[in-house]
This record gives C-alpha cells, structure tokens and sequence, in this order.
C-alpha cells in the first residue's frame, strides 16, 4: 500500500525529502507558505531525478503522487510520516508542531530536520512529545544517505524502531545519537572547522579556494570512505590507536587552532569572503554547482558501490531490495531496467560503447540468477564465464536515458549458455544494440570449464525452452 | 636524465614519498637509522606499487633506482631534492638540516615534511636558511595529491618556482600558503574536528565508529569534492555566499562546539577510544585496512577522473603527460599498455567482461589519435562511433596486471576504419582476449556517417599500410 509522507517547509531541506520519499515510491503532500514553493520544489526534484536513479543498477519503484496543499491540516491527515524543515527558529516550531498535531493522525512520526536543536527542546510543550523525533538530513537529501536520529525517553521504542526502518526504506542510514547535544554530532564537527577556516581567511593565510583545495585534495578524501578515527587508527601503524593517541595527543595542546575565540563577521570579513568565493565558483550558477555536485557524488558513491565499501555499501544493501522478482519468466523476458549514469559517458557525449558491454554482463547476471547461478552458487566455486560476444550498435544511448534489455536463451544445455540480448529505449522501444553472448559453466577453482549442477542445466533449458524462440 | 631524491627518515611519510618519486622514475636514496627501515619502507612500496599505477590509462615512467644509504652524506650527496620526514622534534630537524647542508649540493631542495613547524623555525640557525622549505603531504603520499608548499621571504623566487614544478612532476598538488602559520592550513582543520571527535566520545554522545560514519555518510562526500567553501555556497542558493554567511552566521556564538576547552586524554579516555576502535575496525589489520583504504581512494579518483573533477581533473593532468609518443608507428603497434585497476574487476574475482570492451575502446582511441583525429579534431565536431565489435575471451585478467594492446589497421578507407586487437599479458605475453572493431566516421553535428577529412583519411590508409598485414 502506498504510504504518504508530508513536507512541511520545502527549502532546499524540505525539497529534498520530497523527492527522496516520492522517487521512493512514496505519496507526497507538500506545504509552504512561499508562492514560489511549487517552482522551487520542482527544480530540486528535477535535479533528484537526475541523480538518485544512477545510483542503482535497477530500476527504483513507481514515483508516487506529489500534490501542494494550501493548508497545514491538509497535509498532514492521514499521513504516516511528517517532516518538519522549516527555519531554525523554536517558537516558530513549537507552533508548527501543534498544528500538525491537532490535525494528524497519533501514529504517525513527526520528525524535525532542525540542525541546532534538541529533541526535548522540541517536545517541551507538545500535546503528545512522544510523536515528535529528530531527523537531521544533510544537502542534497536525496542523495547522501546518513540522517541523524535522536530521540528522547518519550518516545516510545515501537515509533524509534519503525522511524529507523522508514529511512532505511527510503536508503538512507539512520544514525542514532546515545544523547541528545545541540546541533548533533555532524555540524559540531563542520562548525568546528568552518570556525577555523574564517580564522584562515581573516589572517589571509588562505583563500577560500585554497581551504576547498586543502580538503579535497587531501583530507576529504580519506574521511569520504572512512572518516576520522579509522584513518588515524592506520596512522598509529600495527601499534594502533593507543599508539597514535600517546604519539598525536600532545597536539591537542599545541596552538594549532585558535581555540578559546570567534571570529567576528565584521562587514569587511563577510565581504573578503564573499569576493573570495565569487572569483573561486562565481562563473557557474547555484544549479550548475548543484548539478556538479550530485553528478561527482554519484560518480563517487558509484566507484564505492563497486568496493562494497563505505557509502557505496549502503546503497548496494538498498539495491539488493529493489530488484524485480526473478521467479517468473514473463515474456519478454526483460533482464536490465536502469538509467544510464552519468560515469558511463565518454568524450563523444553518449555512453561509452564497454558501457554496452556491462549492460549485456547485467543481463547474463540476471540470467544467471534466474536459473539458480546466483551469489550462493557462485561462493560454493561454480560460476559461468563470457568466451565470446558479439556487439551491434544501433544507435546512441545517453546519461539519464532509461534503458532496458529483452533476453533469448538461445541454448541452455550443458556448460553452455548462449544469449541474444536487444537494448532497447524503455519509453520508446528503439533499439539501440543487439548482442550474442556465449558464456561457458566454470569452476572457480581449476578456474576450467565443467558441467554446471543437475538442477542450474535443468533450469537453464527450460528457460532456453520458454524463450529462445524468436 | 634520471634525477635524484634522498628521502631522510622513512617511517609512513617518508616512505610514501620514496614511493612517490620511485614510481614517478627518480632514483631514490633513502636514510634512516632504524634497522627495520627497509622492511617497512619495502612495505609502503608494496602497497605503491599496486595502488597508484592503477590512477592512470597509460604507464608510468620506468621506475628508478632505489637505494638503502648508512649515513647522511651518502644520501644527500649529488640530490637535486631532499625530503626530511623525521620526528617532530625542532631541535633534532636543526641538527639533521645541519648535518644534510654540510653534505648537499647548495642549490638542492631542502624540504621537510613537517606537521606543526614554520619554515621560518627550520631556517632558524641553518648555514643556507634560504635552502629549506615546508612541503607537507598526506598520508598516503603515494595517492592523495595535496602538498602544503610553505616559504619564507629568504627562500629565492627561483628555488620555489623549481619546488613547484617538482611536485607537479610527481602529480601532486602544491598549495602554496599565503603566509607561514603553525600546523599550516589542513591540519589545523582537522585538529579542530578531532578535538570535537574526542569530546563526544569522551561525553558519550557517539562512538568512535559513529562518528565516522557521520562522516563517510555525510560531509565527508561533500568535501571530498568540493570542499567546504563552495559546499555552503550551494547551500546559500541563488543569493549566495553572503546570504548563507547572514543565515548561518549567528550560529558561529551559538554553543554548537565545545570552543573554550581541550579534552584531558585521561588513561580512562585513551582506554575508552582504543577500545571502541578495536570494536570499528580490530577485525582488519592495518595493513588490510592500509589496502582498503587506497582501494577506495583509486576507486573514488577515477571516478573523479571520469567528470574531470576535484583531484580526479589533478590526475587527469598528470597523466596527459605520461602518454608515450605517438608520432611514430612501431611495429607491432601498440595501442594500450597499462595495470588493471581495482574498480574494474567483478564478483569472480577478475576483470569484468565489459573492461574488455573498454580497454579496445581506448586502442581505438590511441589509433584515433594517431591519424589526427584527436581531441581538437572532435571539438570541430568530427569522429569516429564504433558500431561492431566481436571480443573473444581467452584468459583471464586481473587487478593489478600490466596488459598491452597490439592494433592492426585492418581497413582505413573513406568512412570505415576496421581495427584487430590482441590483449596480451605485458610480461608474458600470454593471450588475453582478440577483438576485431568496425567503427564509422561521423559527425558530431547530424550524428551521421561522413567522410573524414582528406588529411584524416590518408593517414588512416597509410596505418592500415603499415599495420594491416598480419
């Protein structure tokens, strides 16, 4: 059954969970007093349709309904989740909140996307606290999987549990604060550098370019797949972090940072700033840095994907439940939806002709499962290998395009297994590349070819039986 | 003609940056009075070897020469660099800096890796203050591209343009302070987050692995490609930076760190961060992590690498000068020479069938490039699309292998350019995979088939003469 969530606030926040619970399969209510609400929430689901579907290798579910509604009361009856992002202001919340309540239904999960406060300071004068939770996203909320969950002993631990399991549905990783603390865990640790780095601007020792430049060619990319402490744990050496802490820790003392003092954003400093990143990122627009950035987050969450590692695990987990069933044959038998992401694209501005290739390895994976060759097959040392294919292209595919793949199993006896696979446009149904593929049963420890079990053969000529025919 | 590093001190940095110029075809002679030295340096190595190749489509210079040294002057004798990464302890750096000048050429570099101190501490009581600069990298030295270039007034304009140019060479990024500051500009960034790290542990408002992972999950992706200026540019929408700095400045007096104080590192604490480290990631070894962790970085710079973005544009840099010459046709033509990366092997524990693909995408390409149709030929909107191709897999491939392309111009006549590839293993010379290509010349502006310019047609025909017989 569909479920529907309410947006109450559709910022840039608020925009952004619109679109991951619609493109989550989710009904979607919507409620901002801005007049430019609609437009503004259509740009970023616009840029969240790019992205998200890229990170998989299937298809995600059917959009649900996205509908503007002119009053609270509206959106939020009937709603199983209700999300509050609207500014960082508590009496302006608390307000909020008692609308909701007096409209919603008492079951359903109230979550704040507030940076700064605590739940408690949330549930303080509420007619039922326990409904309300913390849910703190991070921008583009579509797109980067961790939200931090805090909650307090009013919450019951059956709306937690399934607070957890509803954002885990939608692909993200609920982080669950021990504690409530002002502003969390994540914008503690921002702020503490964005403090820093104004310091470093003021006393000209960088520019804001150079600081963005420290980052990512440095750091940012060590704490982009492990973080803090497992990077230092590596510093420590075999010794470990016991190691590193009596080797490193004495820094802490050391006037490496400007500890005790806030830099004051005089007009001047505001200005320096200002003009230092006008000249660093000024000639593209917000949306084409937007557009960079989600295209180098999915290019990056990708090549995690490949890794198993890090975020890309995350998303490989949340695949895992978005394939189709594989225990009917219908007919055709179509064994790759997807969209085309945007790494899979080359220098002509069309997808790469190996990326052809890996759509037609997809395919023999899909084949594979279908006849029982799947991963427990494959760990007990019994796989197929490709030994021959033969690509024709048809025509140009490009990033964001949906694409699918109807399958013919040519011949299914003994080690082999043959395939003919048309890709095809999935709106239009051009195609756009046909294959043959002849892949031999392998064992993975002579790494030879060898008959594949009794029961693989048997399913794999019933499927060649079901659709080789043209 | 091969230039000459000396690499003083060889724990991890040192030794990253003997596997920095190694690699990138300098001979190296390393000192270090720790007897284990070459044991441990030859580890690093090892890891080196198998990570930073893989960054790159083409080969890497013929590595250098490497050389264990008993004494300073040994080491430092005749090198055009020399690099100290010695403990962090001022007065033995100004021994050792005494002890190198007494022994180097003047006109060598003297850089050291330091964490924490100024150059102007370094130069202090040197013979030829002007000599010693700061060159601060990040562990792994080998992989990550940033290098803190940290001068003094009495450092000649000429030694640091040379410095510069040195580190570019090894295709690192220098980023040249504005002005000498304690701990330089990244370290000071992280010491600001560690110190927040350690006061939720220690407060038990997360763990260590929590932490990290609101981290990894978060805005570690964000800063990993564009850092933390442009990231709250985004965030501050079409009105930009100054309306984000208006938004989000308050929250600089609001108690969002812990500002005024540093954590004691109480043996309970220390006890309490070990402990919850070894529950992280005790599992691995630091070597498995070591391993892990440029795994990801390779993974996560080539898909930079694929959008020409953040440290992958750096890498892409780097390798348009690596490419061989192309102006002469050897016989066999060889159009692909390179190691197999990490992201590009699959559930069977080799090279995925459709890398097959892409490595003769690249032959083609280098063919492409050979008869002129290069980049600035398709930028006039001319190329090549293949529209065939048969590849026939003979052995298996793995990550980390070096595999050559031998190409022959099968056909080169008006439209078509037929092509016939032999994947070899580059040691062996053992068979991989054969392929024969059709590919069409088009235009880019009608996506059509057209003829290719007169200079382009004849130059494909005269390779086809050359090459095309078997």
């Amino acid at each position: 059954m569909t479920r529907t969530a309410a947006i109450i606030g559709t910022g840039v926040i608020g925009a952004g969970w619109a679109a991951r619970f619609l493109l989550n399969g989710w009904d979607v209510r919507l409620f901002d007093p801005d007049p430019e609400a609609p437009r503004k929430t259509r740009a970023v689901l616009e840029n969240a349709r790019h992205a998200l579907p890229m990170l998989y290798d299937t298809t995600l579910p059917p959009e649900g309904r996205l509908t503007f509604c002119d009053i609270i009361s509206q959106a939020v009856e009937d709603a199983d989740w209700i999300q509050e992002s609207i500014p960082e202001r508590l009496v302006l919340k608390r307000k909020t909140f008692q609308k909701i309540q007096e409209h919603c239904h008492p079951d359903a999960v109230i979550a704040s996307s507030t940076s700064g406060f605590k739940p408690s300071d949330l549930q303080g004068c509420a007619m039922r606290g326990g409904q309300i939770i913390v849910a703190h996203p991070f921008n583009p909320v579509y797109l980067l999987p961790l939200v931090e969950l805090v909650t307090t002993d009013a919450n019951p631990p059956a709306l937690v549990a399934r607070a957890r399991e509803t954002l885990r549905g939608l692909g993200m990783f609920p982080l669950r604060l021990r504690a409530e603390i002002d502003a969390h865990v994540a914008d503690r640790l921002m702020e503490a550098v964005w403090r820093e780095a104004l310091w470093l601007v003021r006393d000209d020792i960088a520019t804001t370019e150079e600081i963005d430049n420290a980052i990512r060619y440095g750091f940012g990319l060590r704490w982009a797949q492990m973080g803090l402490f497992e990077t230092f744990r590596i510093a420590g050496g075999e010794a470990g972090m016991r190691h590193f802490l009596a080797q490193f820790g004495p820094c802490l003392q050391w006037p490496w940072t400007r500890l005790t003092d806030v830099p004051e954003l005089t007009p001047e400093l505001i200005d320096k700033i200002a003009t230092q990143s006008d000249a660093q990122s000024g000639a593209l627009t917000i949306r084409e840095l937007e557009r960079q950035r989600d295209d180098n987050l999915v290019a990056m969450l990708r090549a995690l994907k490949t890794r198993d590692a890090a975020a890309g695990a995350l998303i490989k987990t949340h695949e895992a439940r978005l394939w189709p069933d594989r225990t009917t044959t219908p007919s055709p038998l179509i064994t790759v939806r997807r969209t085309v992401p945007i790494d899979w694209t080359d220098y002509n501005g069309h997808m790469n002709e190996s990326r052809y290739g890996q759509v037609f390895s997809d395919a023999a994976d899909d084949v594979m499962i279908r006849i029982g060759a799947d991963a427990d097959y494959i760990a007990q040392g019994l796989s197929y290998f490709t030994v021959d294919i033969h690509i024709q292209f048809r025509a140009e595919t490009h990033a964001g395009q949906m694409i699918r793949v109807e399958t013919r199993v040519v011949e299914g006896a003994g080690k082999k297994l043959r395939l003919a696979h048309r890709m095809l446009d999935d709106e239009s149904g051009a195609l756009l590349a046909e294959a043959e593929q002849l892949l031999i049963h392998v064992s993975l420890k002579t790494r030879r070819a060898c008959e594949p079990e009794p029961e693989i053969a048997a399913r794999a000529a019933a499927l060649a039986a079901q659709t080789g025919e043209e």
